[in-house]
């Protein structure tokens, strides 16, 4: 492929003074400078706690990001799929953590693989499951050097993670006997709360987890095994969990973006979020029949629509509300008084970043209104 | 690129019997047999009633898919968006017909250079608004041949189109007196009563949009403004619609996949769907320490989250239901005395397959339980 294919059809606006207004749309916009602030931020409230930054891959998916984070002081990094992990180490990314048990053989011997190529001590996976354990070893014999696992803990969700103390203590010494196989630490993220709008509720969910993992580190150590790493902890309660003192490092995602629901969970009471809202979706009204409505060019296959519905932020002026329209449209009902005209392009705040992301080839980054660069979604669709 | 990065990571499987069931998940399956199947009922459909078929590729993105529909006698194919119609056209798809109009300089100027590409009566688009025409006419001057378009009418959705027939024929007239567009028919796409499942009312919303389109079109037509094509039509209505004399073209998309909405709308009293499933994701069973559940490793990155849950179709056996569990992951609760062991795979049939197939980058082909192929989703993301 040529690479003004790869940078797609608005490579010719880079440089070009407004041009965030004229981009070929729909098109994923991302403010360099809140982007910068916002990595910024988490890395100066990690260093304050002295507690360690793991950020999340899964919302960015993006090798440039993930160097901006390390840049600034991140451990490493933290991916939910193989794939964002292969993403990340051939790019050279140090320090990552896989998120979610790796099943299957094929899976495994590219696990393996990867982290022969990464090197000692610079990939590791959770696991919650004996037999799990077991078929990684088997694979991790080929190495020169033990494979790092962080044994996942199931924090109240029971999405992945053993369920209890007992269990996760057979777990290690399952670990141990393999001979093949380093034990990092101990997982345990609360995805069930770290949207819960409330902040006493949401808090109180946070603390309870934190309790948990206290006590199932205490009850390890006092096994003998020793744990190094207790990670965990999104955008939602990093504030309360970087303080507490339980967990080693924080695996936060969203923050870099910000969207809809997280601007929701953190502005608390008069306070603003401390991040910035750094993604966008340029849109473009595309019919002006409809009376009460102007249909623009982003429906389903532009925004994730698990959660709620995106906001207008810029180019239309009054109250305006978005409802989907198929996959290609949505329907902007609009001010009768402020109806954008045929062409006109409006601006929206995503509903849930990480997976409107995930619909997207790249990054149209702008700073002020100027486009500046094109960065690829390196990881998309590498489930 | 390599090749093998290309194909993805399941490419040794090819050719391999029964690796349906060992694909590195999650994976879309395509059921080659069922597929074939499927393009050629829609074709036989298509030929008894001497209806023109120019499908719809914004369910499938796929090159291939849409030269097996143009094998099979389609007339061409219909596309949602300017990026469709580009994989088309460069691939060598004639008849490309862009459903949605198209707005923004630089769209315009992208869409004339591919009918130039295309040469005369390759490519055509709809409209719905007199400076939309305006424009298109200034960059159509660039072409040594009219330029081909359709006027869109609302059909009751009010997505895009024109509202009456006094807005058709002024913008019939705009055409003409551009000197640079050739108006080939007309558009009217009830989308918004595909989906209804209670056939009587389905039937009655396509009968009453025909009535319409009937009328509009004999307006024209009387007006001295001759009416080549009538195209619509989805996969919803197609039975009716095929034979009513009224649409000259249908543009079904779904019918080549079907999904879980589908089967749902289609299967008529005792009747089942006259199509096939062919379209489904392979899915493994990563954690099983939850009591009630296990784990799989697809969530809302994996399906489309706009329309239901995705239904087990094989992996598990007993009654399952499906819950979306975050990005990456999927509940899916089961009947305890049929527990899917730890890294089994487990097949769903999409809730709402464009959306979905929009996720991935390419099609694990199939016969039977072997893969045989390995399809790109050349258009996947190009809104």
């Amino acid at each position: 492929m040529l690479p003004s294919r790869n940078l797609g059809p608005n490579a010719y606006l880079l440089g070009v003074p407004g041009s965030r207004h004229t981009l070929d749309t729909p098109a994923l916009v991302l403010d360099r400078l809140a982007l910068e602030k916002n990595i910024a931020k988490m890395a100066a409230i990690a260093e304050r706690h002295g507690i360690g930054l793991r950020p999340h891959v899964k919302s960015h998916k993006s090798v440039r990001i993930a160097r901006m984070q390390i840049e600034a002081g991140a451990l490493g990094v933290s991916c939910a799929t193989l794939g964002e992990a292969e993403a990340m180490v051939e790019a050279g990314i140090p320090g990552v953590l896989v998120t979610s048990p790796i099943v299957g053989t094929n899976k495994l011997r590219r696990f393996v693989a990867l982290a022969d190529h990464a090197g000692p001590r610079q990939l590791m996976v959770v696991v919650d499951d004996p037999r799990n354990v077991a078929e990684l070893a088997v694979h991790a014999a080929r190495l020169a050097y033990p494979l790092d696992v962080v044994i996942d803990y199931h924090a109240g969700y029971h999405r992945t993670g053993v369920t209890d103390e007992n269990a996760a203590l057979t777990l290690a010494r399952a670990i141990a006997d393999t001979g093949m196989l380093t034990l990092r630490g101990v997982q345990a993220y609360g995805g069930h709360f770290q949207h819960i709008e409330a902040p006493a509720q949401r808090k109180a969910a946070a603390s309870q987890l934190r309790d948990a993992v206290a006590s199932l580190v205490a009850k390890l150590e006092s096994a003998g095994i020793p744990i190094e790493l207790v990670t965990g902890v999104g955008t939602g309660t990093h504030e309360a969990d970087a303080s507490a003192g339980v967990f080693t490092e924080m695996q936060p995602g969203s923050y870099v973006f910000m969207d809809v629901e997280y601007n929701d969970v953190l502005a608390e009471g008069a306070e603003a979020s401390p991040f910035d809202t750094s993604l966008f979706v340029q849109s473009t009204v595309i019919s002006t029949q409809a009376p009460q409505w102007v249909t623009i060019d982003a429906g389903t296959k532009s925004f994730a629509t698990d959660s709620g519905s995106p906001v207008a932020a810029a180019g239309v002026e009054g109250t305006s509300s978005y409802a989907f329209f198929g996959d290609e449209h949505g329907k902007l009902i609009v001010d009768p008084a402020h109806r954008p005209s045929l062409g006109a392009h409006v601006e929206f705040i995503t509903p849930h970043c990480d997976p409107t992301v995930n619909l997207y080839d790249r990054y149209h980054v702008i700073e002020g209104d100027t486009l500046v660069d094109i960065w690829p979604i390196e990881a998309r669709g590498r489930l």
